[in-house]
């Protein structure tokens, strides 16, 4: 999927949301609990709930990691899933990978080849020659860590380098590695504030932007300082969406809860006249 | 395993050698093609004939991960049959993973809970709530990249901030997250220069250095720079040994690279009379 073909999703379904598939076992309604493969039920019955008001899904692939082969499966599935029923859906690994130029290689193989994902989260410590394997590979994306949402951010990410903070270095290297159809950033939505000064140095390209809901980040602020004339951004929400219900209906409420932050995004989209 | 236990294997093996596991299936000798799982027959083989020369063992979960589910199955294999079969080698997942802290805690019960891995290697950039959930686990190492090997190191970990690069301030905060039997950093061997420098912030921890032979670095280097009262080093090889040849007696040509090393590595542990 190239980047005007995301923007299509978007006006099409009046919606930047990405659906985060952050599926903790314990956390599953317990009618899944016999099921062969919780994980797998639990993501479909999310997916078919959620899929008209979400242009993308983000797996995060730890929660499935940690069960080890039977989980490595579920994670299969769910993706196989989405891309045979949905296959307008962008789907994401969050990841977070990124090792020596050999070793990214089979990374990417093993996301963006053996399985039909759309786009991968790579962390950028390792630099260029770890990013750029996953750049190879047609209308796939690498979604670069840049300011991340969580508190641990600021250990690293501010160091200043003649007035040049760590993640603007990295956004202002890195978009030469690639370009507006297979880069994205992530930024998170607890640092919204931040989002003007990110724009000046990458103003086309999509931002990743976890944080809203559970983590405190505003839906209206992202919107505000992020959005560029082809929407830009894609907000993931996870546990406000796939766990607002532990009932047997918990589906239903998932559905419910992604329509209300689709209108709401269909309204900033609105107010910026992009549909 | 802790810091003393460790340098007890050191001086028992006379040995500071890591053998890396990047098992890569179209490397493996055609002689193990036919097995059910030709990867954990490669290992084994491996394993059983370098275990005299090697204190740790670090697959690099990318090889085994590329696979999918039975790739995983391949890599828990092969961590069972080192902890079953010789329980005093240290076993690393060369991983490199990192996230917010729930699912830091995920990736970390996958290797330090699910399998028996000693430690795992982790990207520094998210901060300190990405890396303490892996320091919860007792007689668990968290290895740090740090100044890694490869050319795009140059890109965001020289970032100076206040004559501070970014490695330094990697190591300087991160060791207060954890202590010398729980945190070892991943310092490249091209970057061997630098050790002086790093041994003035990290005294006493333990280093794990790639980029000994196929990337060019050199051990002489690294031991006259980096060995410290207990050794303090692991220096990785992976290719040079595991790949040294490709006939159906692999094995014992891995066994004599790695007795190799060995020789050399009691060369310089005596010179600095560890042994």
């Amino acid at each position: 999927m190239n980047y005007l073909k995301l923007f299509e999703s978007i006006v099409n379904k009046r919606s930047f949301l990405c659906v985060g598939l952050d599926s903790e076992i314990e956390k599953i309604p317990s009618s899944l609990q016999k099921e062969k493969d919780p994980i797998y039920e639990f993501n479909k019955r999310i997916i078919d709930a959620t899929h008209s008001s979400a242009v993308a899904y983000k797996p995060n692939v730890a929660f499935y990691e940690c069960y080890g082969a039977k989980g490595w499966k579920s994670l299969e599935s769910t993706v196989n899933y989405i891309k045979s029923n949905y296959p307008d859906i962008f789907v994401i690994a969050d990841a977070k990978r990124g090792d020596i130029g050999n070793t990214s290689k089979m990374y990417a193989k093993a996301f963006l080849e053996n399985m039909p994902f759309d786009a991968i989260t790579v962390a950028p410590y390792m630099g260029e020659d770890s990013v750029s394997p996953f750049l190879t590979f047609k209308e796939k994306w690498v979604v670069l860590l840049a300011l991340t949402s969580n508190k641990g951010a600021d250990n690293f990410q501010y160091h200043t380098d003649n007035g040049i903070k760590l993640f603007e270095k990295v956004l202002s290297v890195s978009k030469n590695w690639g370009d507006i159809n297979n880069m994205m950033y992530v930024v998170g939505a607890t640092r919204a504030e931040m989002l003007k000064e990110i724009r000046k140095i990458v103003p086309d390209h999509f931002l990743l932007v976890p944080g809203v809901g559970a983590q405190g980040g505003s839906l209206e602020d992202v919107s505000r300082y992020g959005m560029n004339s082809k929407c830009g951004l894609l907000v993931n929400s996870s546990r406000g969406i796939i766990f607002a219900d532990s009932s047997a209906t918990f589906d239903k409420v998932a559905g419910e809860k992604a329509e209300e932050m689709q209108q709401e995004m269909e309204k900033y989209l609105s107010e910026k006249n992009l549909i």
